[in-house]
């Protein structure tokens, strides 16, 4: 059984999920290898996933998008239980962790699908989000690796998503800091944000409901986020209309990526509301791009600070003119 | 000039330091290139470094460990400015940034080093941390990149040091945490945690002042800390001999690690007393060492939580019988 440990100093939490089975000899750095034997997320190949939770078909009848429970999975179901009272706390590892097999085509990336085929990637994660809502979750967590460099174990393009039952650290601080904002200044930080990041050489693009900017404190070189521009308006109230042009912004920001490291290694994640418990009226939700470029080392570690050699806004620049 | 930027939402900290003169062409993944050149921490090539700001002298006259600014600082000397209260916050990125080269001979890693080698290499930072401190600095980080995937961009065994214009966000929760402990419980967190791990299956090591043991909710795999046992005695009150006794703990732990995975890529980092500005007495100085065998993918970026394949009771007891 997988532990939720929360680190008594930092308040820090990590998973640990010895059931991943890792030994010593594991732990040889391994080069960037290629894969070997058949893809579990090509056509003609579902025996080889866990049973399926989702499929949705595309244009010609055919799975477009498969959701599988990941076969090394970090959490697993079962009942989450109330955190003691300890110095060291440690909670039964359950949630759910899924695969989203994002095409059937093997060779093809995210950047290179279709705005309607990332829709439907974004309508399983959905239709996923839901299940985890009825099945009383706290968070779901909608996550990308692309490229050995970010931790994508398989080429065949793939998300994941964690259904959580605890708010993760990062987002509890994002909530604080929303609360504190507008208790100082009376306003919504996120929408402060939208308005300068607009006018800002940071900027990217815009379009009716989406900003796409360079990441004012980036933790990688070319970060990039892109923000619901709306107040109070949550990702469960989106239009599809409104999802497909998300899929769009997104789009253009990884073929802009793309153009100036050809197949850039990145992890993206969506920051949404939780599934259950108060937010912040003021959170919008939004989604942040990091590329894997340089390494967390010593500093990042030690400070949670980062040393990032290219300032944002030339990067917002490379990526304006991409 | 470069930059230390705060994150609006989450307080994160950045330092963009564009004077590292990256450009796009820059980021194409590179292999785990062998170096080239002359090696400017060798004896011989003194000149090849910027000029020395410590020499110490080893047993038989010649330098022993050497400190010089790093060439590629993410901080430069300058006056440290109060941060504006804006929604982006930016501050001048001063501070100093030094690389401490451990030891004349090119091929010995740290881990092979003696402990008296050691106890320089540590007196060196305790004399530049001492500058740091008369120049007025806010904190003073000591960290070691060892292994080009833990980021060391030299195999010479060095480590760096940063004079720093700001408390570590990780610091500053520590401090608070340690704070709200000492305020709900009414006894000191660290004490504790000695108290605790000494009994638990993470121990690994115990000497007079020190105790070594796996971190409760490590970030990597074989995650371990070495903590000062003692109670209000700051890193500055050390003795010779206390810092001797740290260096042996040290140099067992590394030898036990690469037992485990030779020639072990990792990060280690010291949390020390702030160098001017109140801490809480309940703060006991430490070294958090941080492998790199997992990488910081989505779900870390996205969490600022960590899934971890092995439990550190398991590490610990690989790190004990080796």
């Amino acid at each position: 059984m997988p532990e939720i440990r929360e680190d008594p100093l930092s308040g820090r939490l990590s998973l640990v999920a010895p059931e991943r089975g890792r030994r010593p000899h594991d732990f040889q750095p391994l080069p960037e290898t290629a894969e070997t034997g058949p893809c579990p997320f090509c056509p003609g190949n579902e025996h080889l996933t866990p049973p399926e939770l989702l499929r949705l078909t595309g244009p010609e009848g055919d799975w477009s998008v498969r959701v599988v429970p990941n076969k090394f999975a970090a959490l697993v179901p079962g009942k989450a239980d109330p955190p003691p009272s300890d110095l060291f706390v440690v909670l039964p590892g359950v949630g759910r962790h899924e695969v989203i097999i994002e095409t059937p085509e093997h060779e093809r990336a995210l950047a290179e699908l279709s705005p309607s085929q990332v829709l439907r990637v974004l309508e399983a994660f959905r239709q996923r989000k839901e299940a985890f809502q009825a099945e009383g979750w706290r968070y779901g967590l909608f996550f990308k690796n692309h490229g050995a460099r970010a931790g994508a174990s398989r080429r065949h393009s793939h998300s994941q998503v964690l259904a959580l039952p605890f708010l993760p650290p990062l987002l509890k601080r994002e909530f604080a800091r929303l609360e504190e904002f507008r208790h100082r200044k009376g306003r919504c930080l996120f929408c402060e944000m939208v308005e300068k990041e607009r006018r800002e050489p940071r900027k990217i693009l815009e379009s009716e409901n989406f900003l796409a900017a360079a990441a004012f404190a980036p933790r990688q070189p070319l970060e990039t986020w892109i923000l619901h521009k709306a107040h109070g308006r949550p990702f469960d109230t989106l239009e599809e209309r409104e999802l497909l042009e998300f899929a769009e912004v997104l789009l253009h920001l990884l073929r802009a990526l793309n153009r100036i490291v050809p197949n850039l290694p990145y992890n993206f994640f969506l920051h949404l509301e939780p599934l259950k418990g108060p937010f912040p009226e003021d959170f919008h939700w939004h989604l942040e791009l990091v590329p894997a470029l340089t390494r967390v080392a010593g500093f990042e570690w030690g400070a949670e600070a980062y040393i990032v050699p290219v300032a944002p806004e030339e990067a917002a620049a490379w990526l304006r003119e991409a």
